[in-house]
């Protein structure tokens, strides 16, 4: 018995995000049937975390169980060529028993990208919000220094049960070590690297901090917004397709 | 009477290319349906030149006259709020009755994308052709030295007609000016502009360079397959779905 570590890139459009759900296309539910057809085996794949609709992924990670003889280094390719074309898995490496995928988590690091032109762009339709409104960048970037380190987040959590939203105000701290705007063009790329994140944080942060850009807010109010914990103080969640799932960061320790 | 030159950007995807076709989904038939809808007025839309299925732009141009009394400036939004979401046009401006977005044409700017990594991306699948093999750019950097220049590229043009192959040679003299290999991890972009094009040539240039960076060729038998103008003796045509047709260059005097 094996346990591999997968990378998997998709594009999400199609896709009722990553979690097998029954009757509905899936990244997890598609790579589970490649792995059927290559090893012959039923396994159940583990995720780093679970990608809503909508949202790509260049380096999500997982890790399943197999016994198959094939060579770990066979694996993306024969996986690859029985996956949909929206689904590719570009890595594969083995990984001590004790390893898992969820729980070894040591940070992500995702990138939201918006087009920002007056006109909607058809290239980056999948991969991009549009907004036409011109953004101003250097504003953004003030309010974007507010939410480096490490602080409790409810603010910039939706979709929480009212059984979680009892839970001690802990749960909900986490660190964001990277948050890095840059522009090329019309070209937006907001890439937000973090130690854990809560339900919809980094498509509220984003949603936000073009508050911020649209100039409806000053930089600082972010700071006023996490503070205060409240959600309802936090701009809207922004849409799913512009959001993509860079890297998974696991120890050293963890994969060998 | 107004002629409007307006700046045209598609995913060629869905599409059975620029040109108008009965049945058929084409951006050239996008365009006017949305000008009708618009204006109220059949028109035909010049293009700069036909793309075939398959292949994108960033800036495909085209002309078209109007007697309506919308503002240029409003052009943009108008159309494109009226054309499918793989269709944008961004920009519109006035040009004198003299101007021809076909026969005014100075030069034309091509992207050509490859992704060169073991395992298919299926964030480029439909913007890049996928190369498994690794490609040498240095090698292709020095074949790219010998297609810079005037000369008559017969040898990269495919699909002519009998009665165009025993046409005057002069005719498939063209002078390209620009031709730049970058890479960026996985992605090799050659981007080719010229005077103008002759039909396939782009693909069959690309064609011919990869097999060059795949080793199968030296550099210098570019050289002998441009100077033997025989088509049987270049690289075969790269699929449409990696080329983009970034920028139609119009001189100033003919715009204004």
């Amino acid at each position: 018995m094996r346990r591999l570590l997968i990378t998997v890139e998709y594009d999400g459009s199609a896709f009722a995000g990553w979690q097998w759900q029954k009757d509905q296309p899936t990244i997890q539910g598609a790579i589970e049937r490649a792995i059927l057809e290559t090893t012959g085996e039923v396994v159940r794949v583990i995720g780093a975390g679970r990608t809503d609709a909508g949202v790509h992924a260049r380096g999500q990670c997982a890790h399943f169980d197999t016994t198959c003889a094939i060579p770990t280094q066979r694996f993306p390719l024969a996986l690859t060529s029985r996956l949909p074309k929206e689904i590719a898995v570009w890595r594969a490496c083995e990984v001590p028993g004790t390893f898992h995928a969820c729980r070894s988590v040591k940070g992500k690091i995702y990138r939201y990208t918006i087009y920002n032109g007056p006109i909607r762009a058809p290239l980056y339709a999948k991969t991009a919000m549009h907004i036409a409104e011109k953004l101003d960048i250097m504003r953004m970037r003030q309010a974007v220094e507010i939410l480096l380190g490490e602080y409790d987040f409810s603010a910039f959590v939706t979709g929480l049960s009212e059984r979680k939203k009892k839970a001690p105000q802990a749960r909900n701290v986490r660190r964001i070590f990277k948050l890095q705007i840059d522009q090329d063009g019309c070209l937006v790329q907001i890439e937000v690297g973090g130690t854990g994140f809560l339900y919809n944080m980094v498509r509220t942060m984003v949603g936000t901090l073009v508050e911020v850009g649209r100039g409806k807010q000053e930089p600082d109010w972010v700071g006023e917004v996490l503070a205060s914990g409240d959600r309802r103080r936090a701009g809207p969640v922004v849409s799913p397709h512009g959001l993509c799932l860079m890297e998974v960061l696991y120890g050293r320790e963890d994969v060998s």
